[in-house]
């Protein structure tokens, strides 16, 4: 029988997380503070984030232990499986090897949970009593749900209220982990109530999510705030996905020609790929490629650029490519790749020409899930569609160049709690999106007098 | 660490499927037509079943091969892992040791597709053009979908029309899976049209579901029906199931006191369970117990008699514990055990108190189910509660007793689909259903002038 799926024995689980920090070739440009314009202190987010998180956000530590409380609660599905999709490349019929993680083997069904844990932990060591956290989806907030759940603390989740509407099934997971999720704007900040009283009908956005989110955890005694992507914390944790990658293809004695992922904040991309870009720099040579929606083609058609990170200028500004704070990304079905911005590391390395960044609109990404679903069984995220798509390019060009190629690539999750989304693709109420570059100009519009990186 | 996994390699699948029907100590009743009221004959059932499958609901051979086609599908799930509870066990603070088979790790997050993939193939291999069957909640329908898709075999679904218009998500992973789903009355059939001309609003029923996928299956040419539970070679598929977990479990050193599953049709709780009554009839000691729910007490509660599998008699007279085939089960929402029978080779070794049967409310399944999520992260599907319960019912005993207990079960399929149950439980707006006894008595009145087994 042909072999299908490499595991680690759970005593293989890697024990440290790998921080590229470490070994960048050139120096990235800091975060900085709005007010002073200088390089933002640890203190200055002591407010939102526990100090011990904040510690690892600046750290430039090679190798960074991961707690034996964390390692216990990834054991409940991790290591997660390498997979070879032997189906899909029969039906590609391409002179491609294709493997991938298979992320959506997690409680909550995405990479989310890798960083949820941690994060839940070292606030509660932090003596942290409560979590505020805001949701579009809602992959995000129901990871964070479980994994404050596993550890004892009450969770509040803003959900932007269309998709609360929408995806009451997100919801339903949240509550079922014990979680209380709203629909944003509320009545209960001042951000909100700000809003609800311009546009009572308001239907949120992630900028309103977080800014509520936020505000909640700096006005609430023992609270604190928990980001689910882009910052370099959220990409440290995710690291596990490639450290494991990397053991289960030395099993297979397979060292792959192109990692990819899909990207909305960069947090499942950089996950499988931070620890493929250290070969990078040691003169390995793999391509490394990250795979954006066209409705949101922040490396592709945005400026790097110094810009926050949400709506309401909450956060520091981070040097990133961006399509500016205020961008509101057409409403596409992969929501985890609705984002204005991109993770600061992500932008520097696609800056230095590690990472290769491609655009797909969602009709070719459909098309490749459905294809995927067709002969792997498994359907996929929305989001991981993306990388779906871009995978079938890579598998073409092999084809056409003649050459054989092992694609690895980060499956980061499964859609089955984004059937509507399949639903209406097959029933022909989806449509492209390609943003026009005098839209992008507009958009940066915002951040024109920002600081340049 | 503590381990909490234990895989099988790929290599370690079991290559044939366990038939108790070798193995009974006392033989079963046979399945009559009803008609003549003698026993079948394996051409009554041509028209339905392809004749390898027909062969293997009579047969009597304890070790049939798993085609390599079949076991080539099985692996993009299978072996699937064998767990250990070790955080519910703390919840509970007994002394037992819980052991569980993760069947949601399938495509479809259920038991199903064991069955589903070699229906599909055996099928293909027999010449069928095209398949019909019916669904429920749609746990069945999108396995067989899926199965179909992967052998190029059309597939088309009679779901019932309450759960088709409740329960949008299994009808679009069936479309997604490119099967056709039809809201059951359809006009399609002359059921159907029956049924609507009486009832134009109908919501359907399993029963009408049944009679229009057979009577589509004998009116149109090349086509064949498929049943994901009761029959024999159904039973026998799902023999996977515990073949694995005897493997798993002797890789720990460890044999179970108690064998736990949930029942509706039976087949889930019959895959983990028959392997280990085989031990039973060599004198080893294991106690086997199904869980079904109150609303639905077949087991518990309904004799054991010769009635019809569906509510349209197009089924063989079947020996088995019944609550007569006319009766409707209250809307609970483990829409998989809402079934008025148990399979025959089950309802067998209840008779023959070789498995004790249990009765649990859905209050105390979602009770459960919600401590479950909260400490093992994967959410359970409501049938699945039922067996939980029963754990928690076995763990308390243990304590009772002062006797420590290994308990396995099998985790027939996560809930992700299904959170609207959970939604409607911690809202409050479910309740507890417990049949009473006379109700019972006026459902069996449609079986009364039956052949008594």
């Amino acid at each position: 029988m042909e072999q299908i799926k490499t595991f680690l024995d759970e005593s293989e689980i890697p024990r440290q997380w790998y921080n590229v920090m470490a070994d960048l070739p050139t120096p990235m440009k800091p975060p900085l503070h709005p007010g002073t314009g200088q390089p933002i202190k640890p203190e200055d987010m002591a407010a939102i984030f526990p100090m011990n998180i904040i510690e690892q956000e600046a750290s430039t530590q090679r190798w960074i232990d991961i707690p034996e409380e964390v390692l216990q609660k990834y054991l409940l599905w991790r290591p997660s499986p390498l997979y070879r999709a032997r189906n899909f490349e029969k039906l590609l019929g391409c002179p491609v090897k294709i493997y991938y993680k298979n992320e959506g083997v997690s409680p909550a069904g995405s990479h989310k949970p890798n960083a949820a844990i941690p994060m839940a932990y070292y606030n509660k060591v932090a003596g942290t009593k409560r979590i505020t956290t805001e949701t579009g989806a809602g992959q995000w907030g129901s990871a964070l749900s479980m994994a404050c759940q596993m550890f004892g603390l009450p969770c509040r989740v803003y959900m932007v209220r269309i998709s609360y509407d929408q995806k009451p099934y997100r919801r339903m997971m949240m509550n079922t982990w014990g979680a209380e999720c709203l629909a944003s704007p509320t009545n209960l900040t001042q951000v909100g109530r700000n809003v609800l009283a311009e546009h009572p009908d308001s239907p949120g956005s992630l900028g309103i999510a977080i800014s509520e989110a936020i505000e909640d955890a700096v006005t609430t005694p023992n609270t604190k705030y928990a980001l689910g992507s882009v910052l370099n914390h959220v990409l440290l944790y995710q690291s596990i996905i490639g450290l494991e990658a990397k053991k289960q293809m030395d099993k297979l004695g397979i060292y792959p020609d192109i990692v990819m992922g899909c990207c909305g904040g960069g947090s499942n991309f950089a996950g499988l790929a931070l620890p493929y870009v250290a070969d990078l720099f040691t003169g390995k040579k793999v391509k490394i490629v990250g795979a954006e929606p066209t409705s949101c083609p922040t490396m592709t058609k945005g400026p790097f650029a110094y810009d926050f990170g949400d709506l309401a200028k909450s956060t520091p500004l981070l040097p990133m490519y961006t399509l500016g704070h205020d961008y509101i990304p057409a409403p596409i079905h992969a929501g985890g790749l609705r984002y204005h911005g991109m993770a600061p590391i992500i932008s520097h390395l696609v800056r230095e020409s590690f990472i290769e960044p491609r655009a797909y609109d969602q009709m070719k990404t459909f098309e490749a899930g459905i294809k995927w679903a067709r002969s792997e069984g498994f359907i996929p995220a929305p989001e991981t569609n993306h990388v779906i798509a871009a995978v079938v390019d890579e598998a073409m060009r092999a084809k056409e160049e003649g050459k054989e190629k092992v694609i690895l690539f980060n499956w980061s999750g499964h859609g089955l709690v984004d059937l509507s989304a399949y639903d209406a693709y097959l029933s022909g109420k989806l449509q492209a999106y390609e943003l026009p570059d005098e839209e992008i100009e507009k958009a940066l519009l915002a951040i024109k007098d920002f600081p340049k990186p």
